[in-house]
């Protein structure tokens, strides 16, 4: 699914009140009128009558927030004193570094981890491959892939600009399921140089993740790389959201009692997320699938694979459930909604549809992108398939963490809170089961580890 | 210069002895008979009459400690409990990982680290390129690059076995200067396929470093990478030594009162650390230069840049100071050795003459590899390229390090401990000041940074 895009401001003023004046009261009402929200609040001074505090705003755009700034100058008894840019500064020098995972405090500590004594393991890696699974960070390392044709929903930003949604992914594994993310950003739109190079790298990692690569590329480049390499290559905007978006279905069909493999489903949008969502469902057990794509490109690769291509009506009018990843807000009509469907309208920050208007047209069940976080499954997915030393990640391993999501979430909600660690890691030891019963691992000796 | 070729074993040893009795010495002896050597000690168990030890134990090989742990088990009054292997236990897992830099704590800070908050840093820098500078961790990394071809002395390995080396390498960088080190594993060894491999993700680093590649691809790759590119090039092998070797020399010339640019020098190997030590010397002004090698590629590559060709009774007999990095213990024979020379027999574990044999044979001054730490020089010399955002790390920029490593020394000594940060740290500010100065960084706006 397409992510913001456009760029929300998120700052940090400084305030300066009376403390007797009825502030509150007056900025709520003017974060209202400018639509704006507030995030962290946190006094950092009490004075004589005053008091100051450092206040975070999230506004729809940097335009939106001056004019705040402007109107916060005029109120009376209060003083804006300062602001600051909270994702800059989030993010001076990167979000993430390399770190030591054993201390050097001594001559003789250093001659272990480094020469002579590091040589003696070179020796016993070399006589036994299967040791640097144990006694180097590959196994545990997932190179963070782009070439930056498709950074969220901003498009072909180019890989560095890219690079503060590498750290973040890195940053979330590390957070979440402690897996080593590590950027790489490749200078080139030709998917031969992504799939040569990748290849060239590979032996660093124990899993490749492919991200934020533009459609139709991204589908050649992972097939060719699954081919070549004996460990996992993830598209994660086909996969890491098919696994959410599949999790947020069984709740939802949970709630409405329908049954998801008997009712033909439609996706709108048949690029990445499109696409792998079409995989999953049907490995899943879903038989009747439709599918709408303005570029015919993506709509021939869908009915290779066996979906029905139509148009977005046609889509409409034969599904009962609909997920829309175009990136067009607005898209889908409210006299397009037939009685008691469920739509799933994901393009951030806007959908196709509102779920309000959905609603309202005579849909059963209706929700935007906001509730299903594409984070909630790649940290556990990949440190599933890490931990079981697997050479690919199959739809069975998928499945297992779509269930697993699901059965985590809050009665009511449809995933779980993502910062909630102990869901990546029983998503983790799901995929882990499932791909040691389904045969997927490297080496004799896995069943032994992790 | 060569490390070390054999496996030194360094092992924990649990023991339990009768307080009574006069363990130490006789352990003490017993060490002694294997050439054993004693690492750290520790005290884990009082009981009564009895107490039990941890006691490191390095040994020259694997087979040699199996004899003294035999000998050890027929001593009077000491049990044996237990043995671990240091280097496997500090090296499992691997010895590095990717850390977070920002604390994620609630959604409003995810919000801000990752979608949406995220979009507005990636909009910023694909307007300002400059800002990945400070808002992404691109700066402060460098790639650790090998194809696992020349793994310190141990030869064609492969880029796997060699990983332990390439994680104790980044595992200093951060210990020792802050910087992210990121192992690079190339899956080749065509020299094309690193170059156009390295070119491929270069955006993801502030700089490159090419570790423990063979000659003489090495120079090529080195020389092309540093043509495509637009941040530093650094064939480690070559220059770190290099680096270190010169500040080595200047606190012998100090020490014995010789002239290092107004006397012959002679180099024996002319392999990576050969040609990197003669380039630098002659940077730093040094006229006459004889080399010697039996490849005739390197002694023909040495002739075309200056150099002097000879054999090495040649070499021997015509220099003042002798830099011998061949990998061949006990090439250089007493009788080759010149009244008063000054002789760095640099090959590990064994030298090409032992310096207490030269000294004998009339040499003013002598030492081996062991006196000379090849991680002296890297840390601050590419944390001094970072900072200044350089585009080359040239001659002047390592003459610098060289100066400033030199100036650390302990009196008598010849370069600092690496342990010493702050001596990192003065290297890394003297060569930020000469790239600054020779104006080798990229962006205008340089001047002002970290």
């Amino acid at each position: 699914m397409k992510h913001e895009t456009r760029d929300r401001a998120i700052k940090r003023i400084r305030i300066r009140f009376r403390e007797t004046s009825d502030w509150l009261g007056r900025f709520a009402h003017l974060l209202d009128e400018f639509g704006a929200r507030l995030g962290e609040m946190k006094t950092v001074h009490i004075g004589k009558n005053i008091r100051i505090r450092d206040v975070d705003v999230h506004a729809r755009s940097e335009e939106v927030f001056d004019r705040f700034c402007d109107a916060l100058r005029r109120m009376e008894g209060v003083d804006l004193l300062d602001v600051t840019d909270v994702v800059l500064e989030m993010h001076r020098g990167g979000k993430i570094e390399i770190g030591a995972r054993v201390k050097v405090e001594s001559a003789d500590d250093l001659a272990v981890v480094y020469t002579p004594g590091v040589a003696s393991l070179c020796n016993k890696i070399k006589a036994n491959p299967e040791l640097a699974f144990d006694f180097t960070c590959i196994q545990n390392s997932v190179a963070i892939v782009t070439n930056g044709t498709a950074i969220l929903g901003l498009g072909d930003i180019g890989p560095v600009a890219g690079m503060p949604v590498m750290e973040g992914k890195a940053l979330l594994f590390r957070l979440l399921a402690d897996v080593n993310g590590i950027p790489v950003l490749i200078d080139s739109k030709d998917p031969e140089v992504v799939i040569r190079t990748v290849q060239a790298i590979a032996p660093t990692f124990g899993a490749i993740k492919l991200e934020d690569i533009a459609a139709p590329e991204c589908f050649d480049i992972e097939t060719r790389l699954t081919d070549l390499l004996d460990i996992p290559v993830v598209h994660d905007d086909q996969h890491g959201t098919a696994v959410v978006v599949l999790a947020a279905l069984l709740n939802i069909a949970k709630n409405t009692y329908i049954n998801l493999k008997r009712n033909p489903v439609g996706i709108v949008g048949l690029g990445a997320a499109g696409n792998g969502i079409f995989n999953l469902l049907r490995s899943y057990g879903i038989q009747e699938i439709y599918g709408a794509d303005i570029n015919p490109i993506m709509a021939d690769r869908f009915r290779e694979q066996g979906g029905i291509p139509a148009d977005l009506p046609g889509v409409m009018q034969k599904s009962k459930i609909v997920i829309a990843t175009t990136g067009v807000p607005g898209l889908i009509r409210p006299e397009m909604v037939q009685p008691r469907q469920v739509i799933l309208a994901l393009s951030n920050p806007n959908p196709e549809i509102e779920p309000d208007d959905a609603l309202a047209a005579g849909a059963l069940y209706a929700i935007d992108g906001k509730s299903v976080n594409n984070a909630c499954a790649f940290p556990g997915l990949f440190k599933g398939a890490l931990l079981a030393r697997a050479r690919r990640v199959n739809n069975a391993m998928k499945i297992a963490a779509a269930n697993t999501i699901a059965e985590h979430a809050m009665p009511g909600d449809l995933v779980p809170n993502i910062l909630d660690r102990s869901v990546h890691e029983a998503v983790a030891q799901a995929v882990k089961a499932i791909a040691l019963e389904t045969g997927v691992v490297r080496f004799r000796n896995v069943v032994t580890a992790g």
